[in-house]
């Protein structure tokens, strides 16, 4: 890496910070359509970010939902070209009444940026954004090729973009991708994920009469639709926490005996696991150690249940109607629409005497994905984060869904490198999301770094 | 009764509806601290219609939470003394975009007022302040002594009340209760009602973490408070609807045969009651009529439960709390305390593991009642309705919950005679309540008819 770009890196800290604030502010919810403008500001943030840089073609390419930032810079001639790729879109805040600052007003307190969406991804994202500035100023040039992607539609399953790489695949072709999403798995332990669990969720209710009855008048007489749902939900899954629905396990491809192995070398501190969480013991499938159930095995998680009274006091009333949302994490060889044709039918076949059952699939589907060991991408990444950190990264499998590394193979086929410095204890998806800001600064010199490092390889 | 009474009752109508719809307005939600101002303009409407009437020494007396309305006239001499009792409170309004017009924006539509609390329990306590004041107008004078209670807590339970009435015993005495509250079982057949069953309520969580865990990095490995949830809230019940609480039925005064034999004769269309109520069929206690589990057996209900994300769309968290809302209807012989004892140690006993439970017992207590059925205030009530209906008045039970009966009988040592003009299918406690409007013509020409009839039995 040119010493100039080092220096230009170091000598902007304070101006990053700033400036990433800035980007967090914007409340830039997907799933919400309360927050379409926060969506709005967000990407015009992001394009301004780049065009200001100095990335050629920037453009907001609208989808069904929400736009698309596209930009690309193509001067390295005869270096690789790689597809940057990260998401402006954030998790909704709630509940509110649980941060210990407003979500959408970032502050710092001990060296941590604590914010909705710092972690995933802003923070991140944010990263490769300022590299391409730092190397436009001092350089007037990147080392490699490189095209920037950026989506607002992560945080909702990435309904437009299969659609959005199936009419761009010229545009978008690369010779991997470099995805500055997706965390690694301790702050003391470099890592790179080569393997993510894929997703399947719907959403179902259960009626059990027309209208809410009085529990004085009616109570004895009529089917609750709450007993309805705790009663099918618990059929869900067998009391040690195996999923009960029939066919569930019968895709999964079954670790082999030195994946087993490798897994069980790999150091895991489950006191420590257990404080970090706050969880008094762990749970899950019966026959798989911790790290196993959280990389290799799928899941079924009730995401929200709800129904009847939730005010304060009391309302004695027999509810008629209960809701449930389900999310499934895959592993490799099991399929979305299988899945869901499952749990479907054990939804129907579980459903109380005296309940009406719907169900509303949200295609929130995206299959299980895996990168070779040798690919020459993961080989760069080894290698820079080496040299960040002093040690060998471990090669680490994640337990949540990357749906865009499924599409870039299927559709452009390539493969993806997860380079990302969030860590997987920032509470994303939470409240209190915070990301270190000493990351965010490993993070300019570990990708200044990369791209220097593949332009000379 | 005076003719000119009779006459004056019949002149006013157009006058009495507006007055109920002004008293219905007043959102008077006694659970909720947000409806403060609306409790206080309730009481302060029910004492000046008090005073306007003629009714002397009326007062509102302030308890722990919400005010009593107090009010006597005491010139009848040697003639009986009733205590006039109905309450100004009302239910929560939500679920809010149910209701076809706003709920405390009353409105008639084909005979029927629509608003929350017209029938439950306005549109009732409103017949007796209007026969006072129809008496006092054109008589001068009541046939009897009557001494007026009206509180503001009975959807919550009335939790002031028992302190209210030991504090207040001498000014309370009275011969017998009249009730505006307790509703008649069916518009088409007069009915009494001649017991009801007690409550126990309270409300518990369970948490599984420290905080919402990402279900991506974490599901697999550790409890999920929903599944939890489910599983417990399922233990409650046998699948066919039977309580599995220990002990739930052990205090149980059973039904004579004579009891179930007279409670078979009663007409009860379960076809239309299934039509009513939109159940698909009814459920409940196996062993038992629909009548019989309404009205001789205990329930447990949850009236709300509820965890993790709610919102459109999804989002993917392993729920760390879940929160549910209980309540049980009681029966001869049991006791609220002993019962809530035997539900906490089946909690206790069936919390899964991983999972940490909370109880709050919100003291929500009514013991069940029954009054005897040659009491002179009933036979009052069984010639009254008679007289305005032409048949011969049933003798019910009611499902749900009158706590004064029980208080008044234990600390004034007086019977309650039930002499509500509301019915059973009019929806309190749900959306669209309603109170059908010659019942209000019907209840003043019966309550005026009921108090001339004492004076001179």
């Amino acid at each position: 890496m040119e010493t100039d770009v080092r220096q230009y890196l170091a000598a902007n800290h304070d101006r990053y910070l700033a400036e990433l604030i800035e980007f967090a502010s914007i409340p830039s919810v997907s799933t919400d359509a309360a927050y379409q403008a926060g969506m709005e500001t967000a990407a015009r943030w992001v394009a301004d970010q780049l065009a200001t840089a100095g990335v050629a073609n920037v453009q907001i390419l609208p989808t069904a939902r929400h736009p698309i930032v596209y930009g690309d810079w193509l001067g390295a001639h005869g270096a690789p070209t790689i597809l940057v790729y990260g998401h402006y879109d954030v998790q909704p805040p709630d509940p509110l009444d649980q941060w210990q600052s407003p979500p959408f007003t970032p502050v710092v307190r001990n060296g941590r940026l604590y914010g909705r969406g710092v972690s995933d991804d802003k923070g991140p994202m944010f990263i490769a954004l300022k590299v391409a500035e730092a190397y436009l100023a001092t350089q007037g040039a990147l080392p490699v090729n490189v095209k920037f992607l950026f989506e607002g539609e992560e945080e909702i399953g990435s309904p437009s973009l299969e659609a959005f790489i199936d009419a761009n695949r010229e545009r978008l072709q690369a010779d991997f991708a470099l995805s500055a999403d997706g965390a690694m798995w301790r702050i003391d332990e470099p890592s790179i994920t080569v393997a993510s669990r894929g997703m399947m969720g719907l959403e179902f209710s259960l009626t059990t009469a027309g209208k809410d009855l009085h529990s004085g008048r009616h109570g004895g007489a009529v089917p609750n639709a709450l007993h309805a749902m705790a009663e099918l939900v618990a059929t869900l899954h067998t009391p040690a926490g195996r999923v009960a629905v029939e066919g569930f396990y019968e895709d999964v491809a079954e670790l082999t005996p030195e994946e087993r192995a490798s897994l069980v070398a790999l150091p895991f501190d489950e006191a420590g696991y257990l404080a970090q969480t706050g969880a008094e013991r762990t749970l899950g499938e019966p026959g798989y150690t911790t790290l196993e159930r959280l990389w290799a095995r799928p899941t079924l998680e009730v995401n929200g249940m709800w129904g009847g009274y939730q005010g304060p006091g009391s309302k004695t009333v027999i509810p008629h109607v209960a809701h449930a949302k389900i999310t499934c994490r895959l592993v490799a060889n099991q399929q979305p629409a299988t899945i869901a044709a499952r749990v479907m039918e054990h939804l129907e076949h579980h459903t109380p005497p005296g309940a009406r059952l719907a169900i509303h699939r949200d295609r929130h589907d995206a299959l299980p994905y895996q990168i070779p060991g040798d690919h020459p991408g993961l080989r760069t990444a080894r290698a820079v984060l080496a040299g960040v950190y002093g040690q060998e990264a471990l090669q680490v499998r994640m337990g949540g869904t990357l749906p865009v590394s499924e599409l870039f193979l299927r559709l452009l086929g390539i493969y993806t490198v997860f380079f990302s410095f969030s860590t997987a204890d920032e509470d994303f998806h939470a409240p209190n999301e915070f990301f270190r800001i000493h990351r965010l600064h490993e993070g300019l010199a570990a990708w200044a770094n990369y791209w220097a490092r593949l332009a000379s390889a």
